[in-house]
């Protein structure tokens, strides 16, 4: 990111405009992307290092809404106990729109692969550039089944 | 909002911020309470000026993603066809955080009363100011049920 402001100092704003949002949808689509490694590793901690480390940080499933950090993580918890209720986790139609420098909207298709079932649905993220990183401070989750 | 920009020249920024915050916290607010209003006069048309009307509108539910206004249009014409099932509709914890000038993000309960049932469940609305106002760019509804 220094190296890229650098440059920037030489070349057009829309070069740099387009070379800054590319550089954002990276680093947003690898806490994502380290988030599913993690699953599939059977490490909830590991993945929910996505998430930031804030009482602020929402989650919305169902009919449910989940306030804070330590709240969606005992959720995930208690929900995945197994390995088996884990499966294996897949992102797909992943899409991130750069909304500012420091915040973006990631939407896509989650699904399960488990030994009796393919629970799927859909999600919307709202990613925020914090000190320690991209995290996501909003999540709305929904079930297709 | 011309008028507070004038008095915005003559006051600290901090009031100011908080005077824009607040101002556009309630325009956001009204556009989703004339929609609730517009809902329960059986008038799908006016609930939908909530929405940007363009192609890139999303509305998100379950595991179906609908894109485009007339898509949305459509698709809420075809679920709620009869008085009867569009019900009396409710916001409840509607919650509004601005995020940028011209970028918001609102969150509540919806609930449909109708004689037969009381559907419910969660929204998450990214609501932009454009040319026209304040519309709902992008929504991820989920059930309860």
């Amino acid at each position: 990111m220094r190296r890229l402001s650098l440059i920037c100092l030489l070349l057009p704003a829309t070069f740099c405009s387009v070379a800054f949002s590319q550089e954002q949808e990276k680093a947003i689509e690898k806490i994502l992307l380290d988030q599913v490694a993690a699953w599939n590793a059977g490490n909830i901690d590991g993945y929910m290092k996505g998430y930031w480390n804030s009482d602020s940080t929402l989650f919305l499933s169902g009919g449910n809404l989940t306030r804070g950090y330590s709240g969606v993580l005992s959720r995930y918890k208690k929900t995945y106990d197994t390995r088996d209720k884990m499966g294996k986790l897949e992102f797909e139609e992943l899409h991130i729109r750069i909304i500012t420098q420091s915040l973006g909207l990631a939407t896509g298709i989650w699904r399960l692969h488990r030994a009796k079932d393919m629970p799927w649905g859909r999600f919307t993220l709202l990613v925020e550039k914090k000190p320690e990183g991209w995290r996501i401070v909003h999540d709305h989750t929904s079930s297709a089944n």
